[in-house]
């Protein structure tokens, strides 16, 4: 896809499934000169140079970002401001630091206090991943056809920006760039709240003492089962989302809360004309995101092929 | 699949998902000896006839009953006491009259009321569907490997209730009796609630100020979009299932909103410890529907394959 790589030394810090993609990708496509890993279990980095996942491995941050001309964090949010520290005083003079956690305003507010002067933050977030996580579960088109959404302060330099925007479209991603703090309001609703729902109902469901968990499991093919998809999604990752967008998810819930109550209410009360125009209203969406390119026009998502 | 069908005439009032799902895969295996269906809306019953479901084609439904061994109602539940009215008078003797409804209390309660003496009651629900509505949604094997759960009261026939699990199996399903009170509690669960939340979430998320319906559709893929499709369900047939399932649907709701209250707290002060624990024991949840067989293993439901 490039004849010169984009980094001439990339360094990934957490190697789980978006950092498995990112390397994995970037080789393939020649994206890059050369990998650094750095990770703080021996077992994951074992795992990422078994999958020959990079060119270096390093259970030292420090040693890892020594050089490098990008640094991307791929570690949970709730562990920025320990990897900023650890890292700044060993980054490369003209470094850009970036990232890919799913909250932005925090992120800023973690690693800008630690940074030297002579590095460029520009914060990413791929719209991709799937319910697993770990160096395993990475695969190289998972940025396809997706959108990455950067925040970079307004102060940013235009052409890290740039490099970075290059990277992103070399890895598959579509790229948009807007402020921090709108980003988390959005991907408040369209992320943050339905993971938090589903983990939800998932609980709910199987803490009940008419129902056995058998039963649930037995019948989930009626709507349950798709929620127990995003529910399994990668526990620490999600902890530290909801306590890093704090604001914008409690607002969001109190705007889910009060439209449930609203079908609530049309529910005990009968209420047939306000529950269908409710139904007939939200199945536009779903023809807007197909129309998108943002998923599949397939049944239940292609998973039970009609044509077999 | 049998030697001899299991009925030697079949009726169905209504031709959606499941009534064409039904019609296709009862004549591809000589379930039964002929199908006559009925609806109401000329344009469904043409449109069945173009697809070849069936032998019959009435827009009056007296007449598709009439010398019927088994007449399945598959239309919203909504209307089962006026179906039962208007074919009530003109049932065979020894006739079975089941259904696919997704509640089955109030089934049994409109349509007990109607039924001559010397016809036999055995309510079913075939836990399979997709998002999509109408004759040409159907397909053949939709009910492989899936639930169907059969509510017959502790009187019925047991000759009755043994000649629709055997049809049944012929569909492709599994098999399970269960009281129609415990029915109802259980699809709360698995099935209504899940599909009020995801209503709720699209519709909250299309009525924001702050967030561009674009934007929602942009970036859904995190998400969101999972829930969308559950959201693009048939709107009759969801209003009627809360509608004549309010007790359950309330109760289970209630639930839900304490254990989403908790959540909500959790994230208020901080709590990630109860965050993590929470989002930890809901992973097992979807790994016993995968070794159930009721759900793919495959990343994302493979809509976005790995290797392409």
């Amino acid at each position: 896809m490039t004849s010169s790589p984009i980094f001439e030394r990339l360094c990934l810090i957490g190697i789980g499934l978006i950092g498995s993609s990112i390397a994995l990708r970037a080789r393939r496509d020649g994206l890059v000169g050369s990998i650094a890993i750095s990770t703080r279990s021996t077992e994951t980095l074992d795992r990422a140079r078994a999958l020959d996942l990079g060119d270096e491995y390093h259970l030292d941050v420090a040693e890892a970002v020594a050089g490098a001309d990008c640094v991307i964090i791929c570690t949970p949010v709730g562990t920025y401001s320990a990897v900023a520290e650890a890292i700044s005083p060993h980054l490369k003079p003209g470094a850009i630091v970036s990232d890919v956690g799913s909250v932005k305003k925090s992120v800023i507010d973690q690693l800008l206090p630690h940074l030297p002067a002579n590095v460029h933050l520009v914060p990413g977030h791929p719209i991709a991943g799937t319910e697993q996580s770990g160096p395993d579960a990475g695969f190289p088109t998972l940025f396809d056809d997706r959108w990455c959404l950067l925040t970079p302060l307004a102060t940013a330099d235009p052409q890290a920006v740039e490099q970075m925007t290059l990277f992103w479209k070399g890895l598959g991603s579509m790229i948009e760039v807007m402020d921090a703090e709108h980003h988390d309001r959005v991907l408040a609703v369209t992320s943050h709240i339905p993971h938090l729902i589903a983990y939800n109902i998932v609980g709910t469901a199987s803490d009940l003492e008419e129902v056995a968990q058998s039963e649930v499991i037995k019948f989930s093919a009626s709507g349950f089962r798709d929620f127990t998809r995003i529910a399994a999604s990668d526990p620490v990752m999600w902890r530290d989302v909801f306590l890093h967008n704090r604001g914008a998810v409690l607002e969001m819930l109190g705007r889910f809360s009060e439209d449930l109550a609203a079908l609530q209410k049309a529910v005990r009360w009968g209420d047939g004309d306000l529950l269908f125009e409710h139904f007939t209203k939200t199945r536009n969406i779903r023809r807007g995101i197909i129309e998108a390119g943002q998923e599949t026009d397939l049944p239940n998502f292609g998973r039970d092929q009609p044509e077999e």
